[in-house]
């Protein structure tokens, strides 16, 4: 049971449901926020890549609820589906991803650490990956999000459910209608 | 100088001024999170007191550019000053503060950390204190939002002036105007 009376029955509303409900002004620039970084149109980044950040660092993060989210709704997304999640999970380095994702996840575990975390050489190595500003620029960004999201999630105690089920179900609605207020 | 190419003049446009220029399509949802947990009207806790929470955490998060920022917006709309805000800094549990913002610092330190260091003994010591649940879960969600934009900010490496006037002027800009795009 979430730290505070959110007003609802958090099965039915788990994860950032229930505090999104529960306090819709910030809702709506928090989805306004994942609707601008991980589905808008992007020039080179597309969303599967984009959900997979995002997957990666709610698991850094160990937040159960984004991590479960995110995952699913990056392997809506991606040709090779939730194996490669899996893949990205356990081990970037080993993953069958390209080596820009690759340096772009390096600088994403580097913000999840601390934005100081972020050098040079981790930036160069991705612009020698073919990366571009923009892509580091909104690497950069994406991982500093689920910094808030998955403390948002967690810091709030909210429900987290075991089964992959209703992640499975929420990934199609977003892929279908996007992140938006409930 | 920032890790990305901003293509502006960052001594004129420091620490997120520059990356919210450089990508309006994110600073919309930003400014418009800051304004809402920082500004917008609030039954309890006032804008000196939610900037206090702010520049406490990303202090914490020694991320330079914010922690003056918001130590500055905060001493502008406190009666006691830049004297509380340091005292704050320094150790919230001897500053002159209520035993109700004393406990939602505490929450605020364990957010900073982890959301899974919210205990349910530190939001019952809130609550024991006199914190309601709106304010619980605003000082969780700002102190999280701090944690994105300290790692945006330090994560592309952007400039952050050691002269204490240029964010007194932001400051006096931000009591007057708001956050808002540039």
């Amino acid at each position: 049971m979430a730290h505070i009376d959110l007003g609802l029955d958090e099965r039915a509303h788990p994860g950032i449901v229930g505090p999104m409900r529960y306090r819709p002004e910030t809702a709506r620039p928090l989805n306004e926020l994942a609707e601008t970084l991980l589905r808008a149109p992007h020039p080179t980044l597309t969303p599967g890549e984009r959900e997979l950040i995002a997957a990666y660092v709610s698991g850094l993060n160990e937040c159960r609820f984004c991590c479960a989210s995110h995952s699913a709704t990056a392997a809506a997304q991606l040709p090779a589906g939730m194996g490669l999640v899996d893949q990205v999970r356990a081990d970037p380095e080993t993953a069958a991803i390209t080596g820009k994702l690759r340096a772009l996840l390096r600088i994403a575990a580097a913000v999840q650490r601390s934005g100081r975390d972020v050098t040079a050489e981790l930036v160069d190595g991705a612009r020698r990956a073919g990366a571009t500003d923009l892509e580091i620029h909104d690497t950069v960004l994406i991982a500093a999000a689920f910094c808030m999201f998955n403390r948002y999630v967690d810091g709030l105690g909210t429900l987290a459910p075991d089964d992959p089920a209703g992640y499975e179900i929420s990934a199609r609605r977003i892929v279908r209608h996007g992140y938006r207020p409930a």
